[in-house]
């Protein structure tokens, strides 16, 4: 699993299983001269907690990171700054019960298939608890975006078929909680004030690095950028974003293709969504099989803790795998000119 | 732009213009012992040929690919395998007249904004043709998937706002072609025998890298893996596949999953989809700026050679990324156990 | 400084400051259903202890690994696998009047030149306390090789001008040490029962790896394969191995190559040597300048901790490195055939 | 094999064989905007190319590159740089004899434990004739390093034990020549002009890259940076440089270091050193095994072309490997602030 790391030259590696002593990230390449505190960090993280609302998971997690180093004096040294969290609140005995059954939805029969052995207390490496790591490394993304006076905002669009801003949105969510089951949703995000021309061509289009980095979070099925799969019944003509002069400045009069042409940021706002699939872990009764195929039924344990909506908590993890992508391109940008 | 290679162990790199002498690509960490020939790739090449249908661009690409290096007695031998495609029908003095304009939808801009210099003939590095490339990789790739008895298929799903299959759809894609318009659509494809296993955790997920691949495709705009956004309106109880015993294996009895739990294939088909946005190249008269940011009026020349619908001619596309990134999963799979 | 990661599928990050909180590294892509313990990691460290030999630094470092994740129950589980180690004796205020001096032979006038900033406190990222790191992952490499039972040794050669079983060799040492100054030295290495095939062609040879490894070490300034510089003034004649045939398997009748031919083993004992140049914290005063380029004197704090031939502790560094370069491959090797 | 790239921003990919269709590489990450031209290629080739001296193969290689993308209007566009060399001169029918011997010192008995197949018409992918695309790649660094002012050189130190410029050199080559036999040769390379702040810490330092550079080519054994192997003898306070002010700039009152400190350059000359054995193909009759394992003897063809010392040609090369390091090094400097 050479796979823990994303990123060419702001690079980060997570590590860390739900229940295991601690996780972390180390994020490598960073630049130095940035001002970086652990409060940065634990602001990003205190956004993604859980337990703030009805509708995310009670599990209390204080999440608190620790620098261990690349910041000296304030200052990122350029040196790999290594950040952890220990876990604390991990009781794992209640996993116990269930550890021979096999999951529906979930990542312990493929884990299983390739590696023989899964930790599977609390998910293991395949918790959405991996993310706090992103949203660390994300807020070290961030600081180097300020520099730039880039921003980035994801916020929910919608739950269930309904978009977030209905009442009915958290009317099925309230009824699929009850229920013991859950509901899928769709996360928008934007860049703004990103200059023109970052990105790569061919394979490192800022799209192709933005859909790779949305795809890898947990319970993520669709991504989309500007219009998306709306763009697909759209004719040429109504697509094309016209080109205008704004006060001497190159701009567009629209905003299908969502701050990118070729791969490379137009300097229009960047913008894009991210699907998320239902909570696959319910606490409805699901028939499933056992490790060795004989039929069983599977009753997660009392206490468990899930969000009957994983796309709530998703947006400021939404918000640190654009960071990090946008923080990789400007610094890839540098080596365009001699 | 350090940005013309894709995969890990079985790599690819791409190189060449549209009107340039020729264009090629470099493959990298192809096991030795395939069976390979040019007839190999000049089929899967055939496949994405244009001047087929009425819908695809009159342009007369032989596209006849030469192997230069790499197969030894019709065996590959382990070393870089290079395809080298010569640019035949290329008149690009055409192109000369409109070089000072900014083309709607099109990545001249953008690539003026980074590299301020572009080959502006025929799109240059930035046109459609590289895909060629990736259709010869591709064919490469699909040797080494025979091998394991897995086959790969894409097909048109839906052009503009009409499934392929609808009358409608050749319809209105008539109409637009008549109107000097395009339109979009969506492309879907399916890979089957794959074995569970594949794809690793976190950033290396195997819908990560195919969304990887997808949006780095030109005019794609969206990626799905399974349900895909139709997810986000499901309950989990609906989405969860339920885990069932098949002739003594390990089975599903549905697949909304579409073929992956935590970024690893379960053995189910897996099945995605790419949205590609209307062509930009259109003949329509266009608005727009020259590069010094004067108003002007964009034709393009006469006898230039553009699908009213990329979607279409994607289809063998979408399928040779498909298996970039499953054969590349196949190599890294092989370091799951000591 | 994306530069904190080496190895392509075994892959290791290395991070942390010698006067930081820790210092510590991760593993990622190691297979998964090795047993591995705190105990293999730090019996590893031990041997690379100082304060063991009155010639190396006092410093007393219990340098007591701990791994965070990656293993289950005692096993791998492809996770990555993060460890660990506090720094415990640290006293940086000593550093604190030294600061503003360039120390010849260090890395702290060539940091502030490309960082403009410096952790100071002992040598920061620069410290070869650094290598505990290297030695902990090499520990891990090492139950990858024992799986096939490749065994490596490094020892020292030579001492200065002497070889180090030569009793002049200590008594240069001691002299060295009493007037101040250091010595540098040569640590040879030896991988045995390495199977034929591995290591890559060109860009990626196992001697091409290994010098890489080696030379990154701190304080290294050469590395040979084989005969190294003495088969430069051999004939090809002599230089050659003669192919022979032992119980029915090919061997060689010399092994002047070291165990390679064209970058892939041959099954023969991989050996080579890497040369180590005299301390450079020596406790001499020595003139120097200040970082505005003023005119100094430069005294090493008192109780300042410096082995007067860093070559010694090397050996199990060496040993980590080569552990690292053959665990990679034997991986990479399982992609040469479909 | 994916082993055939070099370099992370500046990256090339090399393919081909001996006696393959043609030969080339793939510069992927060249900065937009340099002035490039055959000729630039093909007079650094023309150093490298053999039959000029008594003492070089006579093999006729015209050696005429031709650049196929990358390039516009004379100027580099930031795409990839794709240069083609046709094998011109190729009779491949006299290797056909031997093809079922082991040749000592050659890597066909390599190739084959690890790929099971090789191409053994004259040497393959093993060919030192891949070294020709490392120049042309290294003609492309050097416009880069040009553009900074930085100037590489390489020499020939020796040949066999004697100092190169010593009549006893070329007579005993010249003897070697006569005797079907070889000898082998040291080359010095010095960076001049580079600006200090190049390199990275730790995996990516100047040297590490360096030695892993030179240790790729063919027939090389060893590397030494600054007094290398020197450096074990000499005491610390010899060894270190001491700083000095000159001309109100920071330098060194000597460069024992050879141009680096923790792996970043210190602005003084980079120099060192690579050992080449001697040329393993010698036309005096060797004992050798069959593939499989019978004895046999070895006459290589008739009209073999071979080098009776191939460091004499590796000048040229030496320099080129390390222009495509430094070139890295340049760009990846620049993200080293924000």
């Amino acid at each position: 699993m050479a796979s823990n790391s994303m990123g060419q030259i702001f690079k980060i590696t997570t590590w860390g299983e739900s229940h295991g002593k601690a996780i972390g990230v180390v994020i490598d390449g960073c630049p130095a001269g940035l001002m970086l505190s652990e409060e940065d960090i634990n602001d990003a993280l205190a956004k993604r907690a859980p337990g703030k609302s009805p509708y995310t998971s009670p599990r209390k997690e204080p999440d608190l990171a620790e620098i261990l180093s690349g910041v000296f004096e304030g200052e990122t040294t350029g040196a790999p700054i290594s950040i952890i969290i220990f876990n604390k609140d991990a009781d794992s005995s209640k996993y116990e019960p269930i550890k021979h059954l096999l999951r529906p939805g979930h990542a312990n029969y493929t884990y299983l298939q390739k590696y023989q052995i899964f930790d599977y207390r609390g998910g293991g490496r395949s918790s959405a608890r991996e993310t706090a790591c992103r949203v660390a490394a994300g807020a070290v993304a961030t600081k180097l975006l300020q520099h730039y006076g880039i921003s980035i905002d994801a916020e929910l669009l919608s739950i269930g078929p309904y978009e977030a801003d209905q009442p009915a949105a958290y009317e099925a969510l309230e009824a699929a909680k009850n229920a013991g089951d859950s509901l899928g949703g769709v996360v928008g995000f934007v860049v703004k004030n990103l200059p023109a021309g970052l990105g790569d061509p061919i394979y490192e289009k800022l799209e192709a690095n933005l859909a790779h980095a949305m795809l890898s979070l947990p319970a993520s099925k669709g991504f989309e950028i500007g219009e998306g799969y709306r763009a697909c019944a759209m004719l040429g003509s109504e697509h094309n974003d016209r080109f205008i002069s704004e006060s001497e400045k190159i701009g567009f009069a629209t905003n299908h293709a969502g701050g990118t042409l070729g791969g490379i940021s137009t300097g229009a706002p960047l913008r894009g969504t991210v699907a998320f699939k239902p909570t696959s872990s319910i606490t409805l009764t699901q028939q499933t099989l056992t490790i060795d195929g004989t039929t069983a039924s599977l009753e997660l344990p009392q206490g468990s803790r899930h969000d009957p909506c994983v796309a709530i908590r998703a947006v400021p993890v939404v918000e640190a795998m654009a960071a990090l992508v946008i923080a990789d391109a400007i610094l890839m940008q540098r080596c365009a000119r001699p």
